[in-house]
């Protein structure tokens, strides 16, 4: 059973940034789940430095506690976690890395341990997709972001940060009709932006349309979209406002405050969460650690997630 | 026609920091609107620096792409832009920096140029309303701000960043009738400060009223006012709340966020708009570049805005 | 009488940084109220640095007027003040601090000067309410915080910046039942964090039920629970939202605006407020002076409803 | 007797950031040196923002502590010294800057009270010319910098950061004759920018030139022109290199260490001295107050030189 | 002619951020000289973020003034020059950004125009030196840096930026016999790291031979070793200490100071130099624009030496 | 036997941050030396945050590699390491702190691992004496600092970071007749700062004797003084000039270069060494990590007199 150290005894900035203090060690056995970080950033097309998001996001999150006031649960006494590492990335290669990320994942995934990974761009979603549709078949996405990523190529660059989920969908990796998209907004090349996302299947509620419909209706949404399938989180943090998460390679203002985005992920609860992955967090342009306390938070709620899908599972039997 | 180099073919990181990647020129051929910088900041009472206001801007620009979502335009189907570079500002001297922007604003205003200017303090503000009210008259203005900037002088001097309204009412540049003031809050020398606006005859909205009378009732009262009349719109950085805006000289808590001020400048749509200014912006202060993508995004909804009129006056056809 | 340098005859950055450019003097004559510094932080348990603190708000506080819009007053119609400096502290020892802050905090106590303290780490508060309690005997407290801070102890250590108000119950420092925090949120080590809160005699209204019962309800609970009782008002800067304040020790997402905070405490008009302190600002971790804007705008607050009881009792007359 | 506080009995970063913790008073009497700020920043040809470099000195100051073990004295066994605030500068206007310098120091000088002025821009150093010389008649001048700063106009403008040398000399500030530049470097606009402040009078010793004759020909020179002449020693911040004072506004590399410049005052011991200034430090270029460092120590030995010179003549008595 | 706008007449921070403040414009006509970003990072093994580099440089660039006193000429009495603008780099792929690069280059050479090449990570040298050896067959490369550069690959990619000199070599590109690398240091992966680039061919004069040999010494052998070849000038930013330059990717101690490294560079006159990069410069680790000013003064010290070449020939004749 | 990850394998940034990619292990078997954090800041009397200095360290350590061209030894053909994690601090509690430090080095040095420890304040050395002394008695101290660290007591306080080796001589742990002191600078507060030091029995090399004397002769008096006795090397990295590094707590300038300071380190080859601190590094005043480079290095050179320490005594074999 792995579990924090318990920061009440041993002063939080004590020993290794693992991530909430968690066990580093690449186990599978006794693990329910596994934060994962991918320090990948070559296929970003703007700003980089994303290769340090998983070390940032360690470095604050060693202040998280527990357990979740909002969901009314203690985590650890439902699940046991841990620190796994990174995946051995290769910068200036993205299909190599994908390889690198498949290997990672599957005995993680062969164990049924949910994996909570920590990017880098968001390429490497593509990698992440691959090893789940390789264990599970196709999986409904969850996907929070400012942008729908499904554009096709950049200077002729198939794998970029803006291409993972059109190569996903092309590649038979996501179950396209479960699969909803949240948040998209800014300046875009033109209406085929979403448009072409929702050409490829996906369900899309641009920003415009979550501060028209509410956050009670978009939630019912996502739960009505993706059923009782199999689904993957893909929590970009660009999804935040700028103020609220200013360290990303691609903000966009008129974002969702944390408070909001927060809810969002509370509001997952029910569905069949089999991973999860939190990206584009650029610690070079982050300031005072706003944009690694966001991040720490969201992946919070996200472990909170999978001790509830325990507790449930537990409570049927 | 001018347009922006295409991002999906050539990364936003190469070549000169133009705003939005547009063309680097100083013509009046062929062109609808102009984004000029004015990196003036002698008149800022407090902190300085708005120098570097334009450069910051223009290098977080390049990130903006050319279709309006929330608009539904694509800005160059309608029109061509250009960045025309800097005014010769003179450090030290606000009346020859007046000289210098109005001479540099003439030919622009006599092509029918719309001209987006970026500062730089608020002091050139007076400058950009002489070169409009030589070519149009007096001009309606729409002022977004935390401050009236109607005060008297500071120290004895009569051209710093808090005066320049009053001395356009006194030299006769604005149609004060048809103006209005939105987002006035902060500490105050005295109720006098929004009292002598009113008694200069600007309508005033402090941010109190705002929150007060919500959204669309400020916008009626915008319309109501302005009417047909030609207006300026003058945007202070700080009408955002510091948390969306850090780097600006004059901070006041309790502003809106980017979402709601973003919706404003949308809302101005219709009216008879022939120029606008961005000022403030203050680098040294701006952290993450959250006040860049703030002002990005704000200059981005005025050009949106010059499109919007192109496309009506075609339709008109 | 002591008012501030006047700013639009002297400008803001010339001279010594005092609070809000009030004189820098330690005296007890004709003072009405009395902003004093306690640069401590040895009790904070993760990001440490909060002795900087009073000297950021300060660097920042020049920019403060004297008329106060919301309220419609102006402070120095109806009060002196001072900036009265810092308390002695002693780096490593909370104790010796304390007895510091008493000795020194006894003498304006006892002029019927109103203190508005800058700390420092949250450990300081249990200083306060021991001058307070000796001046008045136990005092309501108005408690804004994402953290209820009635730990019992760290590490085996008592004195922390987790711990104050446990401390001040055993002490009997606190008037409990006329006592009330609001806030509270983010991870927790257990459900035992709120309600050993609760058990110990406070209202706790975490931040969730604030969300929910609106900003009207919980303004009433606090006067219902306060009464007329004298009331000593400690206001962390964490209670902000981390995209407001980020410059403090242990930040928590999902908290209210910088607009929605400075209403809390406007809010408090009426009260028998008799001392104020504003803690865990720290420098380091702030960004374009995000957090000093907000710590010096709290603080304007705070003054102002100094000046409008003196008013009342004016009137009263 | 005016002396620091002591920092072994109360923390350096206890109460107000005066210089040095010297006490922050305005008074003529029974004061031997004043250090006084002139926070002006006008007339900054590049980089501005130097406003704020006499509140960043005294920041870091606080550290000093009062035996100069290189020149073996304790400074307050023969000095009494004050932080003597700063001058009411006229942000956008030279001019009535320099007058309110004159009236500033003129009862300093009057009283034989050695000024340590701090800027802002070195234009300033004008107005501190012209209180010496309406004290003393022409001074030399002892001037180390990177530039001769003796352009004649920036843009037209006359009073600019580049000038004040050229305008020194044709005021009769200056006793030229006896006057010395020491560290001119760097890209020019030709070689008249050496020359011509030769032709108006001056030894320069370029930095090209201190590096082949060594340090002890440069003091050799420097008291040789100077002789027994009352002089005035100017001080740009950028006469370090930028490795050791980044902070400023026209950096040159290729300077000296702080070791060595520091030597090169301490050398000046020996000469009548009658007063200083230390210029151009900007803080929003500091990092991690490198530069803080490097000017507080810098000041710390002219304020030395003034004890010396105090010592010296207690010694003749 | 082309040469930079005079900055007595308009203020440097006006306009376009050019290198030099020379224009922008991409021309082989009458122009003698052309700086050219390479913004390519995706090659770095370490830290990430060259491809901000050009512009970082650009940014401060606009101080330097065209006469060079160290070497007594100005450059524009001699030379034209102009910013060419950035290669368009495809992040992601460093063999189709060589492709480009070699196609950029190669209408410059052609025309005789001197390339001063700006990185970038240090993998662009491999795609200059293709340029160059297709234009003069393989040139002579005088290498500072505190790398070799020599290794083979990392995680089983070839083209990374610590092997550009070795592909180079395998290539064909370089006349290796006439080369020489100064300047390596820091721990290293064993004695081969140095010892291999001896086998390559090249004369390797690491750090600590410098210490001992002395500036003039290893001049001597730089001039022995290139004799009169075409040469090729590739300088690391990492060859200065890092307290000179810490905006790189991979910094290594006891290093020489900016003074030490511009006389390397002042003393290649003479040399027959062909072109220049200068490399690794990476924004987000630079503080205060240390690094950015110790960079712009090498490129001018290698835009100085085109100059004197030109007058040479010029005298010749 | 533990070495580092091969980082031509797997790039720098993936995975956890331990010293020089060494593993995270608390072992004692089979390991030669021990790196270990005291993560530390209480006893701080400037600027605080010391309490990160191990993690900044760490992070940038995983640049190491493991040949040293200067001294020409592969460390780990030697040796084996391991990053031991750190010692729980009690923040707050000097003497509870110690206790941990004394608790957790004795199985370290029972096994005769050779630690090297970083701070941390000053203070910890104090902790660090007393597990030595315990282990071998008293140890002759080599310390490198810009103070003498022998002051009595700050605010009546006896463990601060500038009094530990009063205290360790009162004790009796350090052995004083094979001590000494070197570096000593900056503005004292009495000529008693370095006779005290001096009275206690340390022989005493302030830094301007080290500019008079010479390397070689400092050297030589370090090893006369030392001798063969067992000792323990205390290195503050305010030794070094605050260009090389910033990030401390109380910087003094005239400091040496990175270079001379690793040269000092390198010199100490020979001596009887059995343990190393690195202490007072501040990351909140680093600046691009320059402070952490040159730490970094420090501890690489100290690693390397372990492992020549260790090929004499197979050599001896």
């Amino acid at each position: 059973m792995y579990k924090p150290i318990d920061s009440s005894m041993s002063p939080r900035f004590v020993g290794p940034r693992s991530f909430m203090r968690l066990e580093h060690i690449r186990t599978t056995e006794n693990v329910d789940f596994a934060v994962i970080g991918v320090p990948f950033d070559t296929a970003a097309s703007n700003r980089t430095g994303q290769r340090y998001g998983p070390q940032h996001i360690r470095d604050f999150s060693v202040l998280l506690r527990p357990y979740n006031y909002d969901q009314d649960i203690n985590i650890f006494d439902y699940c046991s976690g841990v620190d796994y590492g990174d995946i051995n990335v290769i910068p200036g290669n993205a299909l190599r890395t994908y390889d690198n990320i498949v290997d990672g994942l599957t005995p993680v995934l062969e164990n049924d341990i949910t994996p909570v990974m920590m990017g880098g761009d968001h390429s490497i979603s593509l990698g992440h997709l691959r090893a789940f549709a390789k264990r599970y078949g196709p999986v409904a996405l969850v996907h929070f972001d400012s942008h729908s990523d499904t554009w096709d190529a950049y200077y002729g660059e198939k794998y970029m940060h803006g291409t993972p989920f059109r190569r996903a969908v092309e590649e038979g990796l996501i179950d396209v009709e479960h699969s909803i998209q949240v948040g998209m907004r800014g300046p875009l090349y033109g209406p085929e932006d979403i448009e072409d996302a929702r050409d490829l299947g996906f369900e899309v509620i641009p920003m415009k349309d979550v501060f028209k419909l509410g956050h009670d209706e978009v939630v019912k949404r996502i739960h009505d979209r993706v059923g009782n399938k199999k689904a993957f989180v893909s929590f970009d943090i660009d999804f935040l406002d700028p103020a609220y998460a200013p360290g990303t390679g691609t903000p966009e203002v008129g974002g969702p405050t944390s408070h909001e985005a927060l809810e969002f992920v509370r509001s997952l609860d029910g569905l069949d969460l089999v991973g999860f992955d939190l990206v584009e967090v650029l610690p070079t342009y982050d300031s005072g650690e706003i944009t690694a306390v966001a991040a720490s938070s969201v992946m919070f709620e996200m472990i909170t997630l999978i001790a509830l899908k325990k507790r449930r599972e537990l409570e049927r039997k």
